[in-house]
Parts: C-alpha cells; sequence; structure tokens
C-alpha cells in the first residue's frame, strides 16, 4: 500500500467505513430540561460486567456538551421501518422537533427513550475520552428494553438498508 | 423498567445486542514474529482527523495481551462469503491455524492482512483503556484498501446474514 496524505487517508478510510455496515440507533438524553436525539452509527457493545457500551460523538454534534456535562444517554436501536426517525434525527430538525417521529416515552431517570424500539439501553455517563474530533463516552447500562424479533434498520454502503431473513448459520 | 440484578441485566444487555446489527470483521496483529486473528463485531469508526477507529476486546482473548503490548493491528471486514473466515477466527483454532483459510497478506508493518476483504485498516495501536472484562484500543489508521461494492457478512440476532440490495434511500 502506497503512502497517502492526510486528506487522502481521511478519503481512503470514509470509503472503506462504506462496508462497515451498522444497525441505526438514535442517541437521547435529557440536560437542563431539554430533549436531545441524535442518529449515529458509531456505537459498540463493550462489557457484560459491568453491562456497558460506547458511544463516539462528534465534538460538532448538538449532544455533545450535554454528554460532555455528565448527561446519561439512552442508546435506540432502530427497526428498519424507522427510515424517517433516523432522517430527523440526523438533518436539519433541531431539538424537540427531533421527537415529532415516533412515540418516545421517559426511562425512570427521564431520558428519552423510543416505544419502538428495537432495544433501548439506558446508560450512566461513566467517562468521556476526547479523541482527534470524536468523544468517546462509556455507557454503564442500567435498563434494557428489546423485542423478540430483530430486524434493525442498516446503513450500509451509504445506503439503509435490511438483512436478509434468510442467509443462515 | 423495573430495576434488574447484575446477572439478570447482563442478560438483557444480551438479548437487546441481537438487535444491534454489525459487520463482522478479523482483527489481527502480528507480535514477536507471531501472527493473531480474531473474528469480532465490537468496532467502530471514531474521527477522521486523525483518521481513527477503535476496537473492544475482551481480556482473555489471545489477542489482547499483544494489543495490550502496544502491537499495532489490522481490521478486515469480511464479504458476505465469509462464513468460514469468520468461523475459523472465533472457533477452537488457534494461532497460526487461524490463517489456514482465506488469503492473507502483510502490510508494510507485517501485519496480516486479508486479500479479500471488504476493506482493510491498518491502524497504529495509539491506546488501551481497560473498561470491565474488555480493553478499547483506539487505532491510527495509517493505511486502507477497499473495495467498490459494498456487500459485508453481517451478525445479527445470533446468526450471519447480509443486507439486503434493493432497500432504498
Amino acid at each position: 500500500m502506497a503512502e497517502a496524505s492526510r486528506p487522502e487517508l481521511a478519503q481512503a478510510l470514509r470509503q472503506g467505513l462504506r462496508s462497515l455496515a451498522k444497525a441505526v440507533v438514535v442517541i437521547t438524553c435529557r440536560h437542563e430540561g431539554k430533549r436531545y436525539a441524535m442518529a449515529a452509527t458509531a456505537v459498540s457493545e463493550l462489557s457484560l460486567d459491568p453491562p456497558s457500551m460506547l458511544i463516539c460523538v462528534n465534538k460538532i454534534a448538538s449532544l455533545f456538551l450535554p454528554l460532555s456535562a455528565g448527561a446519561d444517554f439512552c442508546i435506540n436501536i432502530l427497526h428498519a421501518d424507522h427510515v424517517e426517525i433516523s432522517k430527523r434525527c440526523s438533518g436539519t430538525a433541531k431539538g424537540e422537533a427531533r421527537f415529532d417521529i415516533g412515540s418516545w416515552s421517559d426511562s425512570t431517570l427521564g431520558i428519552p427513550v423510543l416505544d419502538e424500539a428495537q432495544a433501548a439501553f439506558v446508560c450512566r455517563n461513566r467517562s468521556c475520552t476526547k479523541f482527534g474530533t470524536h468523544g468517546i463516552f462509556i455507557g454503564e447500562v442500567l435498563e434494557v428494553v428489546s423485542v423478540e424479533q430483530a430486524d434493525p434498520l442498516i446503513y450500509v454502503d451509504g445506503r439503509y438498508s435490511r438483512v436478509q431473513p434468510t442467509f443462515g448459520c
């Protein structure tokens, strides 16, 4: 492989990440009374003991300041039918307007939970590590709700998709 | 949501994560001359500046010690036809035997790269943060190769799958 300049490398990374298919989630939090929501794919399972997950959030995202201030958060996995919710939570709509689509409840901590989510993980915000343009937030999972049938919305190759029901093993 | 004990919560987390569909990758490294490989899904894009990704690796994985010692690594995204490579790199085969399936080359740093990968990201091991049973390793991306057509192997709901080619937007 040839050496690449930083912009070339960022472009190559962007291209390569088109294959890193991911379930689409909406990360939510409440801070100083206000609700925040953001569609994302930079999410990972972390540890089962303690039960935990992590999210990577761009410093320019509206969610970044509340999370940096320690706000707890919820990771809501979208169903394949939730394209409009994903678009609403990643487009030009801001603040409360992001909750106009879908049915949202409050967790016991007051964090917005999407009622029709494939799964929702309410997390205690345990730490933030900044790296480059992003912050990595570790969430200790406090509450989980999930459905039986997994059919999540997937983002891959710059488009939405869903998994095939009959591909094996 | 009712309060759950720690084992109940871990079980609920495991159930909820069945919907967190992910592309399957094989993480590789070379340490003291030996090659290591491990199938994984706990991977996330991080920042474009610097180009970076992160991986979460269980402390009991054979890959953990080399990575903890600072070994650089490669994240190889599998193609939907690579089920056997995934199984080989997550099953009972150990060490070199994990490279018996697939065509592997060395990057300029000597790290194994899967020739037929959807994308391969050679990463400088920048940091390790331990949390619970796992370590979070941040990799600064040094080299990327990728193919044009994205059709990655997906792990969802406890099985392998691939995305539907014609689901929109």
